[in-house]
């Protein structure tokens, strides 16, 4: 199903945008991963996904109407090559609301996230960028639409509309309107989210491609979405109840459950460094020492600490490079 | 069902062993892996595997009948206390032929495993001490049947019974006297199996424990018998057409595939160390090179690489620690 035809009850696409605007979408980690997709058109997930929004570390995105044939696209001061495939992303999304070759923009894009931390940046920027778009053309459309259209631009972006802890339903419609994101009314102040970077020798295969050789070669991916069913449950339970164990071994389980399936991928993929192992090891090692963290990890060699604030300054000895997040504030 | 029960067709047991006698049994590498119990009394597979013994690599145990009333035990000249795991699990295995109390061995093991190999001696051990028993209580069992005896002393014994390439066939009885080893028509001069051991900075969960938590623990195991059973069958067909690549790469996706069964389970069961990975990566990078070489992994830190003798000179630069076995001789 084509993009455009799903959001006709939506948006008309116009050949005047009203304003400019900036917006701003938080960086989210997924505690219960979004892995294997069953409409690669509209980003239609295998399973349902859960996340944390990171506070203030996301995208920043301007949209200011320009008189020129042709979008101006910047990214963190850096004027891009309309032909870079960042530029042809934003530009198709910007053609889900303008008719063709009109409405022209200048698209400055800064992320307020630390290099250090080895985000990626695509759920961010798309779910800023369908904030902004739908400001600069008047739309109104709800946190709900907007989740809708951040997907078509990158499936964990429709996470990244919402602040706090965020549930991407995976929708059972063959147009994925009903798959999208949706906040949960929990906060939990004190819950620190610990970034640590582990530098990759080599470029890694990214995310896209990599679901893909996933659900087209692990037979052991057939038993992950009923995994990640039972993971989302045990989450909202967590959540609920407060229980900060059940949580970080929830997310720490189905994260390498994840990993799990990549690695029984042909070709392997493998987006473990040594050093990526080595910390998971000193985790586990804290751990049977009393000290209560997990972590979780991406479709990249990093990986993201789980722990509550009672036991920041211990781990801070031990990962004295680690950028800590507390999406929710001081406990 | 208890062990003595399934073998009252075959074995009475005995007061008096016949004759002293020496026996041997190769090591092997399963090149589509063994990974979970149907029954754990009688170690029953839940998939049928296939390996390829190592030649003159393997265990020596020599039975000799004492007057005494407990078994003395030697393991590479050391003596063991009655009351190790060892003693235990072989004065087990010995009862199996004999009347409680009485027939009384000297048992010495000597394994011609190089140390630097890492390999687990298990496989070879019951299967020497299943030969052995059978010749000192002059039982005249076949190969098959001792096939069926050494997998009660240890599963993948049950391949060590022969030499070559060997299908353990799992077999449908609850009884377990059809899954044994079955040696195949095939030899293939030239093959090449490589060992590098990785030294484990802590020791790790044994390979019988570790199956069961991933049977227990791992939704992702649900769907491994299946892959089993289909890289058995591209196996055979490689070992067929001589087809290497074949070979290397679905013996390379199945160990993959067990690990990440085991990497799905919870607490994370995770045998690689930052030097396997470095291993690893290491040779998908020769990989892209053009050398032709695959590795398989057991439920430990080492890799076995596969490869033919054209390209030995050329590994040995890369991996100058490996030992080397051609089970089948030179090419």
């Amino acid at each position: 199903m084509d993009k455009s035809a799903v959001l006709a009850d939506w948006i008309s696409p116009s050949n005047t945008p009203v304003t400019s605007t900036e917006q701003f979408a938080p960086s989210n980690i997924a505690l219960c991963k979004y892995w294997g997709k069953r409409d690669k058109q509209l980003n239609l997930p295998m399973n349902a996904s859960l996340s944390v929004s990171l506070g203030h570390l996301g995208t920043h995105t301007r949209l200011v109407p320009i008189d020129y044939p042709t979008d101006e696209i910047w990214l963190n001061s850096d004027r891009l090559l309309p032909s870079s495939p960042f530029c042809q992303r934003v530009s198709a999304f910007l053609d889900l609301f303008r008719q063709p070759g009109r409405c022209s923009f200048r698209v400055t894009t800064r992320n307020s996230i630390p290099t250090a931390a080895g985000l990626a940046s695509s759920a961010s920027g798309f779910a800023a960028l369908a904030k902004a778009a739908n400001e600069s053309f008047a739309l109104d459309l709800n946190t709900e639409q907007l989740s809708v259209l951040a997907r078509l631009g990158s499936g964990s972006a429709c996470r990244s509309v919402f602040k706090g802890f965020v549930e991407w339903q995976m929708g059972q419609r063959d147009d994925g309107l009903d798959s999208h994101g949706v906040q949960l009314p929990v906060t939990w102040p004190g819950l620190c989210v610990g970034l640590i970077k582990v530098d990759a020798s080599e470029k890694s295969t990214d995310s896209r491609s990599g679901m893909q050789r996933t659900v087209d070669t692990a037979h052991l991916y057939q038993s992950w979405p009923v995994q990640a069913a039972h993971d989302l449950e045990k989450l909202k339970q967590a959540l609920a109840s407060k229980d900060f164990e059940r949580l970080g071994q929830t997310a720490e389980h189905n994260a390498l459950a994840m990993h799990a399936t990549m690695i029984a991928s042909w070709p392997p993929l493998v987006y473990w460094q040594p050093e990526s192992l080595a910390m998971m090891q000193r985790i586990w090692k804290l751990r049977k020492e009393g000290l209560s963290c997990y972590f979780t990890m991406d479709a990249g060699p990093n990986l993201k600490l789980l722990f509550l604030q009672t036991e920041l300054d211990a781990l801070m000895r031990y990962f004295p490079e680690m950028e800590v997040i507390q999406p929710f504030g001081h406990g």
